[in-house]
């Protein structure tokens, strides 16, 4: 369909090739499904890749005005390096076809060839692009949350080098083992969409940066914590409203079909649920935070919203409403408590990541157990235990052979000046006066 | 598809479970129809969704800096509420089933099990989870136009419990007069997607919220109107941007089918005239505010393409592209007035909702008439007065028992100091210097 | 389905008239692809629709904030002018039926009627409404690359009526001969979604309003560019991922079909290249940054990031992830290298428009003959003259005449103090005091 647009009305309209399937050709019971699922990658990949600019304007609102063009440019940044990595080397490595269930390292994807015939394509699942776009998308925000707990001290280029390592090889093989069908996958571990595969991950790989990189000057001072509050609320609640959006495509889509009756009304099912979670997980911290505090706090109910979310995430589908709501809630709960907690051990994590990504990850890993059963409390343990393990250590590793190399963190002056200035030499908001 | 998450490409793939359909399952002459509608439910319904972020930005946008965090709670907060709310009994209040046509009171909603066969789902229709996600994004719009109209003076907490009563009973039971096929529908009412089941009805709640609530210190003062410019004029325009991407969702769902040629072509139809009655109304209300002040107002520019879109809601299929037009253009000059007319009358609207939902939504339910021939002049009026004359007088018994019993507003000295530092004790802006 | 909303579960449902297809109906065989690519052009009109807001932010970012109310209002009209516009007369203009090739001006577009029967529909493309919706939001791009160029000093309602001109006819016609199968189509001209037909068309009406416009005041002085730092890069960067969001309807939807295994494998190649193309754009304008200034600039990876996009645009089919790649990289090489060179002539381009549409534009129309064999360098190269010959020199026109005639430029007082006060009365940050 490369030569025209827009096909004329009236006169010109018949004179067009006809588009209408061949005698010979495959029917819709036959490619309906494949149609379908592809559309449900394209559709819930766009929303995924949202979630970049969800993260970006979160994480943008939640630090000093001061690091807020440094923020951007990590943010888009490590989306880009996403990409192309993914594509060089992550997807075939996470998804390695003939595999040992541990190790494999993949080469560039290959997409299905232009216009694909039927008998060509992968009927009974969708289009390699399609499929190749949706997983893209995933990794990305595995690198988004790391960006956000390291915020207004970490330089740009280690940060890219670690990006770059995590989204080329660690993410892509320790997802192997249970979305590439390695040995996770056939020791029974459930994950549907990504509390660990995604969440956690990130989440370790952000816990080993914030302890290597140390907590930003003044943060923990004679005892105290001193709080540095984010600069932009309205930005923080738009990006945490568009992740919530992109989730319906981070869940939904993770059904991976959607030419059945049954497949449909699962990925609906999977909305509802996801909705549901983050609503519980929302409340619970406004009414948290009202009664332990005596007032509610906004970044809090934003972050239980995204507990709510990852929480759910990974069995969005078998719970109840009435379930998906009291996991929610659980995520909402473990947000108001972890973010303290991680204060407590002087671990600084700009925009609560960790305790969202990371400890509502677990949250939500552990509860599979609860609605579906083909998943068993030990091996979810196992699964969660080999993630961060291999994450965190892995992690670990990288960020001190970066500090050691070449450094990772900015010079004093560098971070009280702020980032934009010593680093970028640009302001966010070069117009508005400091208070 | 609970266990794998991507399936490799080559050797493995002709190993998997096979998706075809079986021999003698039903075939896409069946199934396509309910696919098709599901997957409406579910994109216009993320679209509505994300008109939650849209009227946080607009609201954030259009109060002044002092008050931001707390409009972001409510947001957020009223989300989340209509969330929990319309599951526990406003779904099944709205939609009753068997029915007196007046008034039910539902219990929980239960989606259709996990993988439904096609023998026990609603084939004619869509999956239970894709309708109920889809009328649940429509609740919470309400609700954001009340936090609209009543911002920067009510307290967070009977906002949330008026939000409770909205989303759980009110909207539900006045709904099912309509949709759930009560004495309204069989009266004749017509009313496609909301200008009056919705967007009035929010509209008469917050009218009634702000008569009891009083204008905001100094608004009115000694016979003068005292402007109180929105403190973030790029974020209320991104606000109007997101609104207007969810009403194609808003709209184009309310087809609520779209497996046949008839039924996408109509959806696509509505996409059209909806995009026409708000360029009609943002361009009207530039050229109106042009001629009669002098200057373009952006702020009636951004309220002229939300009431062009409230205008079109009552009928967004059946008018030509001209239609589309005029009854947009109409929406546009009326906020023009009715803004201004409000102010004469003292009552005090901060981001302009009562006009653009409650008086934008009366004339596009009375449109209707123009171009559906099964709607009356009578029967629409009779709608409106019955959605109105009900939903007024619950609302103003509501916050009247609500300022008897805790209060609604906050006090002279919190008012003044701004919600965000007396109510939250978190600035949104806490680096802007304010002028 | 105009009666009611949501149909009751339960005993309701079997009353209700079925939608099950009549035995003579024509199967999903036969309207399957009708159903799939109209959905396709609804989604991806949304998608392109809402560029709309991106460009709002990525312009309103990037001027500084005394202009900010101005951007907005400039950006909601264009669009909604151009929604009229093309209505009245640019969509039949574009596509005339039967045609000369040249030229032809078209009357009202009139969509399908409502619930258009199979036997009437164009069964083997798509419902005029959807066709329309997304050939609209493309001309609406086109409008918003003029309004960033030229900000900060253009008045409004010159502007606008240049809009008016550029939607309504300009852009329609020169859009003919390519997509409504005029004479550079018939030529072999290839550009599958408008790296030329849009982009750089948009891109040359900008380059002609800058010239006579001239740069703002002390922009050029002594022979130094003074530099006039966005005043909010946080939403130029939610302006560039929304752009970015939206162009995967911009080049996916133009595949124009979704109904066979064939089309819609390519929507999601169309998906996955445009993506690479980006994502190339940015860390290439980030590394070249680096390397030439020593210090990376987020507004060039911003503008690198569109410039691959744009560049991928008139192909986005054909090449390879690796032809993507490096296709896009060498959008980004051209806006490192192409933005001082405007300033070196004086040229002043407010966000870097012409760079980003214009040159990249020029560079993936000539890239086309890399991938498909169907492209010649030299009828591509023809293309882009017919296309800059004719839109530079019918803007300079336009320009000309708009100048003579009522004036397009502010007075020297007016925009020193900014256009928001001057001209609007209205400012955008009204409470953050200036630096």
């Amino acid at each position: 369909m490369k030569l025209t647009k827009s096909l004329v009305v009236g006169a010109a309209l018949s004179a067009l090739p006809t588009l209408a399937l061949a005698q010979d050709a495959p029917g819709f019971d036959e490619i309906g499904p494949y149609i379908m699922t592809t559309l449900l990658f394209c559709m819930a990949g766009f929303l995924v890749f949202f979630m970049a600019a969800g993260f970006a304007m979160l994480e943008g609102g939640l630090v000093r005005s001061k690091n807020v063009t440094m923020q951007m440019t990590k943010n888009i940044g490590l989306f880009s390096i996403a990409a192309i990595m993914y594509w060089l080397v992550g997807f075939n490595t996470m998804y390695p076809g003939d595999f040992n269930g541990y190790f494999a390292i993949g080469g560039q994807t290959v997409l299905d060839p232009v216009g694909v015939a039927a008998a060509d394509a992968a009927l009974d699942y969708a289009s390699v692009g399609s499929d190749f776009f949706f997983q893209l998308v995933f990794v990305a925000a595995t690198a988004s949350i790391v960006s956000g707990a390291l915020a207004e001290r970490i330089k740009l280029w280690p940060f890219l080098i670690f990006v770059v390592v995590l989204t080329g090889f660690m993410y892509p093989i320790s997802g192997s083992w249970k979305w590439g069908l390695g040995w996770l996958d056939a020791a029974g571990f459930q994950d549907f969409a990504g509390s660990t595969v995604v969440h956690s991950v990130g989440g370790w790989a952000a816990l080993a940066g914030a302890i290597v990189l140390g907590p930003r000057l003044g943060k923990y001072k004679d005892g105290k914590v001193n709080p540095m509050p984010g600069s932009n609320l309205a930005l923080a609640t738009l990006g945490t409203f568009i992740l919530w959006l992109g989730w319906f495509g981070f869940n939904g889509g993770s059904q991976l079909a959607m030419g059945t009756v049954g497949d449909v009304s699962d990925v609906s099912r999977i909305f509802a649920n996801t909705n549901m979670a983050a609503a519980a997980g929302a409340v619970t911290a406004l009414i948290l935070t009202q009664v332990l505090y005596k007032k509610p706090d906004l970044t809090m109910v934003l972050n239980g919203a995204l507990a709510g979310l990852v929480s759910i995430t990974a069995e969005p589908l078998a719970p109840t409403l009435f379930g998906a709501l009291w996991i929610g809630a659980i995520g909402g709960v473990i947000v108001v408590f972890a973010v303290p907690l991680l204060d407590k051990l002087k671990i600084d994590d700009v925009v609560g990541a960790i305790p969202v990504h990371l400890f509502a990850g677990i949250w939500g890993t552990m509860a599979v157990v609860f609605y579906n059963s083909d998943a068993s409390p030990g091996t979810q343990i196992m699964g969660i235990i080999a993630y961060g393990v291999f994450t965190f250590v892995a992690s670990l590793v990288v960020w001190f052979i970066l500090k050691a190399v070449m450094g990772i963190r900015v010079g004093e002056e560098e971070e009280i000046a702020g980032l934009d200035m010593s680093e970028m030499g640009m302001e966010a908001y070069p117009e508005f006066s400091k208070g």
